[in-house]
């Protein structure tokens, strides 16, 4: 059997999230639909991380095993023409066969959007969420610096995540502003369940001073979920990169 | 009756082009509903250029009289409100009476997308066309070069325009490269019918040796349309800004 990678982009806008559902319309059931038809074969995706609802993705990974022989540099193309003009296939290769999406990945990149005006842009509304107040970005930046390094994200997950674990390591985490698009860009070895849009949330709702705290550092060290600020909308949130 | 002047951005793939059209939906057509509905008049709109169906825009400009004494600074959000999610008003400014969005206007900005790979990327599905044969920008971007300046665009211009002079003057025309995506920038007075779309098919056609010529100097000297290239598809095209 052969294990192939699979690098995909898809816009996750009319999806119930990555992973398989019963009676849902997911990126996954989807694919898996494509390479059935292509192959014949009813396959397994390991997927590199279970998106939610609405969350989009610029190189999402996944994996499965094969015994098609088609080779990988025709199976994009060959899966596109089987897949809605909201999900691609970008490229395929051999994977060795111990390669598993999500537990041989080593870190990952998003990005979050917020197109900051109280006027929608419709070349921003799909992937990026809308917010009026003027956002001051080098605040923003400087308080999204606290969460760089090795910390516990406790406060900072949504119940219902698989993890055990809640300690993460953050090796970027910056606010950026072109015109009005503010751009939060971050990178680890892993997130929680809901971690990006927690923190996001929790950046925006201290900029309002809706939190009686005045930085994010006292909320990281209370472990606390409620210290926190809310989770920030599905539709802002791009997977950018995966890292092997 | 004041004179005001609107800018929007909308995405174009669901309408004729801008033009109010009997039996057709059009920008100018959606929008003038927006404007009955918040100042109860029928307005007549000015635009400041008839953009083909599928064709984009990040900073429209138009233009309407009016009795309605809603501040300027009210206006966009209470259009918006009335308007779909591909078509949204950025700002509203009084104009002076003689003031008209085509008229006087001194120059535009266009870009023109290419996603170039055989491979489709679902968030440049709907404002870059997809070419597959690999592109050299450097190529394309000497030629463009040729362009610049004052000249006859007769060759590049489709039957049907209003425009009686076919002479414009180009200050700029630039094409880059950022991974697959490959843009096109033209800055000039003035555009004749379809004519960013004929310049732009006319170089891919001349990359592709589609073309006896190997330049496009002779094919702008010939003045003739039949000796320059195909139509590029609408949907790559926007109009990004108009100088006044």
């Amino acid at each position: 059997m052969r294990n192939l990678k699979l690098t995909l982009s898809f816009l996750g806008t009319a999806y119930h999230g990555y992973q398989v559902q019963q009676n849902a319309v997911t990126v996954a059931g989807t694919l898996q639909s494509a390479i059935t038809a292509v192959t014949g074969e009813r396959v397994e995706l390991k997927g590199c991380s279970r998106t939610d609802s609405g969350v989009h993705a610029r190189a999402y990974v996944c994996s499965f095993r094969t015994a098609s022989p088609i080779p990988c540099q025709k199976l994009p193309l060959a899966l596109n023409s089987h897949l809605p003009p909201d999900i691609g296939v970008l490229s395929c290769e051999e994977a060795p066969p111990d390669f598993h999406a999500r537990y041989s990945a080593k870190g990952k990149e998003y990005q979050y959007d917020i197109y900051n005006s109280p006027l929608r842009n419709p070349f921003y509304e799909e992937t990026a969420w809308r917010f009026a107040p003027r956002l001051d970005e080098g605040k923003l930046n400087a308080w999204a610096g606290e969460f760089l390094g090795r910390q516990d994200f406790s406060a900072f997950r949504a119940a219902g995540g698989a993890d055990i674990d809640p300690v993460r390591t953050l090796t970027r985490f910056t606010v950026t502003r072109r015109e009005s698009l503010v751009r939060f860009q971050v990178e680890g070895d892993g997130f929680l369940y809901h971690m990006v849009r927690i923190l996001v949330g929790t950046l925006l709702d201290l900029h309002q001073h809706k939190l009686p705290d005045e930085s994010p550092r006292p909320i990281l060290l209370s472990r606390n979920r409620a210290r926190a600020g809310f989770t920030a909308p599905a539709k802002g949130l791009t997977l950018n990169r995966v890292f092997y």
